[in-house]
């Protein structure tokens, strides 16, 4: 393997530098993902056209509802949607963890993507996490205000509670799946779990987290597979995150991340955080805000660079490059033994 | 005065229980906001069917904006726009603090609303923040990304520092003439700031609420009026906020506020914060949740009992009742010498 910055970050061990890699979103794009050659493709363009640490399986967060039978769609403007959401009793009692053959696209997308990337930079796998997967069930889509699922919670948990633990295993067997056809690496991205309170946080979101990154194989052809757990909003709660079983925790760009690495000290590393919207600046501004978010996390091992949450698709690509270089360029001092 | 238990929390004096009021948002209402007999009639509905220990003042947050001449409108089922956004120099050049006689129907919606309350609970008065007014100045209206006026942070500051120090000089003048007309308290919403990374909200949003609360008038007939600033999404900047001039902080619901007293200590009270959703439980559940956050802030005062943020419209009355009945009964214990 030509560059593994990215695994032995997140293990904490020492590099050269500090890894970069970036995440497109590829929301409304369920034909794409779920045709191998095409997934392959898109997740190999960013690392063709930029240096990044590593690649990301391009696919949906909603892959595993769907795979449940829940009637996945796209409409245009307004996002993903269920025909069938998860509202009542009925519904929650037929719940089930789907078979992983209708799930065959991702991974031959894994394998295939994996074998295209001849150890240039580790392939990242992921799932939304259980808590995550359970909004877009119970809401039938997105949602401003999670009302349904928030509701669900509030005056029947023990309905939330079953819906979680089925995704929990669902999550687990999807993610064990990807290992085995091929990620290096896994994460675990909880985008809705910092709409909740701290207590909901951390028996609705974070507990199934934990049973998910429990379950998890450990290693794969010999190397430990990283896992990287990323609660958007979810910067008050890193101490319980550490705790979780992740290796890394990923920090939004609302959280300081010198703060965030005195809060965790080493037990694990830290995967960001600058704002996607500061890719919207001039080259000298991004090199700027990189080398703040570098001094802000400071010398020694156990940082990913990363935005803190996806890539906008109206980005410049002359300011992904600007940031890669800045990366790459201004953190080789603070890796020096 | 009947009952001044607000504001007697907000400045951490003892009181016989816990108070509470709910904040209910004017979006798309701007001709009612406009009209003072109705604005008053509005505000103070709640109170006629709760039993709140405040009133805030029926109003929008856009109203500075619209009075710098910006042309502020709304599309159904968009928000609030405006008809000329500032969006380059000469915009952020012709911006001036407007003529506080076209806030006239705010100053007298506030002194009626004061005379019809006659003492049975304190008036609120209100501003958005100045780093929130310019993000709608600088988008034209709502944004989920934030990239215009994150673009000009990051590649003109400049500009948008000069759009806030005409904003904190307007939003100043705002607050003073409310508190002339009336308003007992005051609260600046920061709705946006949580948007930003740590850095950016310190220089951006916080130093201009911190200049706004230290050009306010700080008696009225003789009594403090205490400020309270509310910054969504920014549990992890409180010890930063609890030392801005403010006497009280709003804390959203997804900061434990047992967390949120330990960090600010006896500097500043508190008030939240309970989850808007969990108002569509039943009402032991609402009973519990109100418990379990009165129980987190634990005895003593200066905790206002508080929703996150605004009401949903949807909320049935029945529910902010027990609510209110939750918050009153349950805080006595606690509050007893």
């Amino acid at each position: 393997m030509q560059n593994d910055t990215l695994l032995r970050a997140l293990l904490r061990e020492p590099t050269p530098y500090t890894p970069i890699w970036v995440m497109r979103q590829a929301g409304s794009f369920l034909a794409l993902a779920q045709t191998p050659e095409l997934a392959c493709e898109v997740t190999l363009q960013p690392l063709d056209r930029f240096a990044l640490d590593a690649a990301i399986i391009f696919s949906d967060i909603l892959t595993v509802p769907d795979a449940m039978g829940l009637g996945l769609y796209f409409v245009e403007g307004e996002g993903p949607k269920f025909e069938r959401p998860v509202r009542d009793e009925g519904d929650v009692a037929r719940l089930a963890v789907p078979d992983m053959a209708k799930l065959r696209y991702v991974f031959d997308a894994v394998a295939m993507t994996r074998k295209a990337l001849a150890g240039r930079a580790p392939l990242i796998g992921f799932s939304g996490s259980p808590f995550t997967l359970a909004c877009y069930m119970v809401e039938g889509g997105g949602s401003d205000d999670f009302r349904r699922v928030k509701t669900m919670l509030y005056a029947r948990p023990e309905l939330l509670h079953r819906i979680l633990a089925v995704n929990a295993d669902a999550v687990t067997a999807y993610l064990n799946a990807q290992i085995e056809a091929g990620a290096q690496a896994v994460m675990l991205f909880d985008t809705w779990g910092g709409a909740l309170s701290e207590a909901a946080y951390l028996e609705f979101s974070l507990a199934y987290a934990k049973r998910v990154l429990a379950g998890l194989k450990r290693t794969s052809g010999g190397r430990i597979v990283p896992r990287i757990l990323f609660t958007k909003g979810g910067g008050a709660w890193l101490e319980a995150m550490a705790d979780s079983g992740a290796d890394a925790l990923g920090v939004d760009w609302q959280t300081s991340i010198a703060e965030a690495r005195r809060r965790v000290g080493s037990r694990v590393a830290l995967q960001g955080n600058m704002d996607p919207m500061a890719l919207f600046a001039p080259a000298e501004a991004i090199e700027r805000e990189a080398r703040r978010i570098l001094e802000a996390y400071g010398p020694g091992p156990g940082h990913v660079f990363n935005l803190g949450h996806g890539i906008s698709q109206h980005t410049p690509p002359e300011a992904v490059r600007a940031l890669v270089d800045a990366v790459h360029g201004a953190s080789v001092a603070a890796h020096a033994p």
